[in-house]
């Protein structure tokens, strides 16, 4: 399954960004707006320039002792993994699972596409497999 | 799959808890400290008062615009969906799937027994599924 079929799948095709001179407090807001745990980060609303999540609030918090009075660009994360719509389910999930990511935004052609959420992968992921065991088991009993 | 068998599996067995009076601040140092997105709500070690997640606190930076301040009791989630360790993976998966949450406490005799997130999930669920359409599949091809 490639991550394109897991974008148009999704109730929505809109991603949700925020622009690196947002506020804190801004991102709060989106964040609960949506009830989501990260944003893409965008000036030009195609050009990728980080991820900034709920983890990266909470850090900055612990770190800092406070985190509302910074913009988003002081707190996201830069060294973003991406993938695109090409790349296939099972790769992302390994890197998901092995690197601890929830969230990795899809770019395609250099324009943000999407965000593909750790939820997203067990939703398709394992839609797919019981698809492929249900199809070889009734194979199996249908002799 | 039963959740059982994941607790055993996971790397640490221990169940990292904070007690309700304990302060924001000791509550954000023990997320990043384990590197991990909630934690148990317990006086006493063993029984379940509540979840608390970086979503928690989070929210509440928004809705108040400070969130240090307060106890882990006022922003702690109370009403908490747990399972047991007898409980099977795929309908723990469903809830969490449909109900967006990320962490299950698990709960066995009235004590915290340790607490199953959607990591665990992914890791377990996949391997679970892959067994068993290879096991099928090693079956069509062997005839």
């Amino acid at each position: 399954m490639r991550i394109g079929e897991i974008l148009e799948a999704k109730s929505t095709r809109d991603v949700v960004t925020i622009r690196p001179d947002a506020g804190v407090r801004e991102l709060l807001a989106l964040l609960a707006e949506h009830n989501i745990g990260a944003v893409v980060v965008t000036s030009d609303g195609t050009t990728l320039e980080g991820i900034v999540s709920e983890r990266d609030v909470v850090r900055r918090l612990h770190s800092d002792g406070t985190v509302v009075d910074n913009t988003v660009a002081a707190i996201m994360t830069t060294a973003v993994e991406t993938c695109g719509p090409d790349d296939d389910l099972d790769e992302v999930m390994a890197t998901m699972t092995a690197r601890r990511f929830r969230h990795v935004p899809v770019v395609a052609d250099g324009t943000v596409a999407g965000i593909v959420s750790i939820g997203d992968v067990v939703k398709h992921k394992i839609g797919q497999l019981q698809f492929e065991r249900d199809q070889l088991d009734s194979y199996v009993h249908q002799g």
